[in-house]
């Protein structure tokens, strides 16, 4: 079976570890991509260019599904053809919605459906605050990818994310990465979030949940170092990164070169990446 | 100005405090709304005879956006028509967008724009896992209600929710009402979400909120029980609470009768919360 981490894990062996963040603002596409379109248009044709320039270079695509909500319709017909050009261009390239989804059990039935079976991607990013037993519907999805929120890469995520539990004081986002690396992860499709803002995180988070991948997002224009991220996120054989990068990448450029400049950002990402690791 | 917490007390005033959760899977809708029609026209004339048939009786409409999100284009076009007409033709009468969104605070804007600006709800719900930082843009909407998650109605709810946190080893949920009531609530419009599954934990939240009104979900089909809920959960006035039913109602009856019984589910409902305030 070809599953979410299958798919990673052909693309790590290739030394690909930058994830690209589709996050598509409508208001920030380069003007000549706006022009004579509609907006639908002019979004699908955007993410086309990049994924296009891009796909060489990439371990996965991560459109945030709030930048294509706020257009409405036009906003999701366009993610949805985003999502079917990309498999069926470049099938073996994982596509991660960012969601940040999770209900009550039976209500998380219509998010799975709609992810799944409408957008078509091959993982989701879900927060933890249900607990398992909720997310049920998400994690019977063997094929699929769950990736788990635990430091978020927000400089207020702390307010919750940090506070001390238990007897052993273990702060909430350590043990959220325990609970996914162990029961939750029985189908082994699990996989979690520590934002690259937070380096010292990144390095204990590793060590609780092992080789299970590591979605890395706050590099870039929020500012996480690079050196640090590798250092502290990637598992024993070199690898288990999804290090993802947007705005930097998709708007390097907001002229006519975007794509080329959308790829020649990758491509030192990827560079940069690769040389501490 | 007319804000959310403004129109509940309208309706509070009036000794209405159900909340009707149009959670219209359209799977489980009467044949006699399928028959003949597209799944949005379908979605649509189910949504507008529930609410014509009970807006006397309710103090909100919630809609869970993830049953919409499963049928596509068509869903989304049946929610927001559904607000539209629910808005034109009951003004008074919020409506909760039930769609537990979170991201980091530049993306959230993108979500402000679809709940508020697309969609056109008077409230919403939400995480709190990434903090108050995180959801600045939700908060800033002065007029609209911005509902936090604290204790939710599913069974596995207190996985994370009941950890003790801090030196006092008290409850997160408990953490979490305690940030909304305080820090969060600068603006006057949040709210928390506490399951009547659960009704001792209402009874220690309200005790630690005040006044701010608590969304119930799960008495009706979920199981919460009636007499612990309104007991637990009123505020120091008797009001206070947005107890939600949506199953117990919505589908009371699957044939043609189904908006009088959905009318006749909620005043049993009604009746029954007043005879405990």
């Amino acid at each position: 079976m070809t599953t979410f981490i299958s798919l990673l894990e052909h693309h790590w062996q290739r030394d690909n570890f930058v994830c690209v963040g589709l996050d598509s603002d409508y208001q920030q596409l380069p003007e000549t991509v706006k022009q004579g379109k509609s907006v639908e248009e002019a979004l699908f044709a955007f993410n086309r260019a990049i994924i296009d320039a891009t796909h060489d270079l990439v371990c996965a695509y991560k459109p945030n599904i709030a930048f294509y909500e706020a257009q409405g319709d036009a906003g999701l017909r366009a993610l949805i053809r985003t999502v079917h050009f990309s498999k069926e261009t470049y099938p073996d390239i994982p596509v991660i919605l960012d969601a940040k989804r999770a209900d009550i059990g039976s209500t998380n039935l219509g998010y799975v459906q709609a992810a799944f079976d409408q957008i078509g991607v091959d993982a989701i990013t879900v927060h933890p605050y249900l607990g398992k037993e909720a997310l049920a519907p998400f994690l019977a999805r063997t094929e699929k990818g769950i990736i788990v929120l635990a430091k978020t890469s927000n400089p207020g995520a702390g307010e919750f994310q940090d506070l001390p539990v238990g007897p052993a004081q273990e702060p909430l986002y350590q043990v959220v990465a325990r609970h996914v690396a162990g029961q939750w992860n029985a189908n082994g499709n699990c996989a979690i979030v520590i934002g690259a803002t937070y380096p010292e995180d990144l390095r204990k988070a590793r060590a609780i949940v092992g080789d299970i991948p590591i979605l890395i997002p706050g590099v870039g224009t929020q500012g996480g170092a690079i050196a640090a991220t590798v250092t502290a996120g990637k598992d024993s054989k070199g690898q288990g990164m999804i290090i993802n990068a947007a705005r930097s990448i998709i708007f390097a450029s907001r002229g006519s070169d975007f794509a080329q400049a959308a790829r020649d950002a990758t491509e030192r990402l990827r560079d940069e990446i690769n040389s501490y690791r």
